[in-house]
């Protein structure tokens, strides 16, 4: 099949890769270039070209502006999209863009899926990335073959932009269980406790999650290399506390959280994995629990 | 062995059932008298006399404060406490206050070693507790064969206090957990997306835990009979902000879970299963997932 990839950053570059190992004739558009581990891939001049050559365009770009610029600027997808092509955005954005985005590609007679995923560069380099994915059920089953070669566990939540609010929905979850992890490990070191018997002690309970599992011995082993940096996540909490503004919906725990990444970034850790949000509750009580 | 069991709650009796059940002589106290299914138990007057009649003393009682009153009032344990017996408390309190009861009774030569317990009624009744003890290795060991006949998981986490700091850990993430949930699923049913179907698609993935399990979907079947009440996670709330203020640790997500609790019991939800701690998540959205 002729695909486009637009976005060859960290992530787009391995995933396009599995799609040209996997016998696909690819187009791919970035402004910083193609890198060398696609030189088999046609280099297109901008989104557009891309959209030309290609029947299916998929997006892996940083955040919700980045996606409208590559579809509405000028020498973007839209200048091109004819009926019966197939856009993907598989980047992180507002489901609430996504919804309008969507909208207007049907418009022209074209089909949108969201894919985000989740799982990182390792997931990517593996092909095990978790895509949640939005769309008709006729769109996303087009998709599926090659969300195949990308990932593992692929979910259709539902209609355009529910990909977006599933990737959400656990951004906020990831982001308060590291919050709840550091609170009782602090809470168990200040107490005389051994932080990491504390954590032994809670696994396999009702406390048990992988953030205990891992993000917790991140904070035990004090390794704090990402991972996925803290200000990724900061971006991910800015779309769902954005959406939940235009949406009318108070998530008192998430603001906080985004407040104590902020803490952390203050401190020089924007690119600290976000287990080290810990550091910021160490801060609160002046005790480091390593 | 001769033991000695103050407080038939509906914790307590079980617990004590298993003891008797094992082959154990039971001398027993309770301010409510001794129910049916411990007939075989010989009745105390009070805690003095349980502690006169038996080499060791387990106390299951609902706080600090009850702690306290069992040990140190008139008729209570420290009456009749000999060098050489065992003090084991299991009810969930303070882990400060059980440093300074753990201190006085090895003051008159016995040992002291705090297990409280995770796994509620239905644990209580199938033996099969979750149990986190402290004190010194000798002391754990003497208690180790009881905690067997009561709980399957027994951890040692260190010193007498020690059970009790990881058992506050353990309730400080149940609940911020739960609040996890609770915000990531009112955020995607307002987004538009289906709950269950959001749930579903992140199970597995980083986000996952027992809360999302077993809470999550208590949330979205709207099941929200205990369970766990609400007034309980309250109370072990209470005592981690209360040792956090005396410890000088800050705590901004406990705190704060500990007021969306408060909002649920100004709701009369009190008794409701601790994963009602969404309806106050709903309140402040004006919106309701189910």
């Amino acid at each position: 099949m002729k695909i486009g990839f637009i976005g060859l950053g960290i992530m787009g570059t391995p995933m396009a890769g599995h799609l040209l190992n996997a016998g696909h004739e690819l187009f791919v558009f970035d402004r910083a270039g193609r890198p060398e581990s696609l030189s088999s891939a046609t280099l297109c001049a901008n989104s557009r070209e891309v959209t030309e050559r290609a029947d299916v365009v998929i997006i892996m770009v940083p955040d919700t502006p980045h996606v409208r610029a590559v579809l509405f600027d000028e020498n973007g997808v839209f200048d091109a999209l004819k009926p019966g092509q197939l856009v993907i955005d598989m980047s992180s954005i507002s489901p609430i863009a996504t919804k309008d985005f969507a909208h207007r590609v049907r418009e022209k007679g074209a089909e949108y899926v969201d894919g985000p995923v989740s799982g990182g560069e390792v997931g990517a380099k593996q092909a095990s990335l978790s895509i949640m994915a939005g769309g008709s059920e006729s769109a996303f089953e087009r998709a599926r073959p090659l969300f195949e070669l990308m990932g593992k566990n692929i979910t259709h939540v539902g209609e355009a932009g529910d990909g977006q609010t599933a990737k959400i929905a656990n951004q906020i979850i990831v982001a308060l269980n590291i919050e709840a992890v550091a609170e009782a490990l602090v809470f168990a070191s200040k107490a005389g406790a051994d932080p990491a018997k504390v954590r032994n002690a809670l696994m396999g309970g009702f406390a048990s999650s992988r953030v205990l599992e891992v993000h917790g011995d991140r904070m035990v082993k004090r390794t704090f290399d990402p991972g996925f940096r803290i200000e990724l996540h900061q971006k991910d909490l800015n779309n769902a506390l954005e959406s939940a503004r235009a949406l009318k919906i108070g998530l008192p725990a998430t603001a906080m959280c985004q407040q104590l990444f902020s803490t952390c970034a203050a401190n020089g850790g924007s690119a600290w994995d976000h287990s080290a949000l810990i550091r910021a509750i160490e801060l609160l009580s002046a005790h480091e629990i390593g």
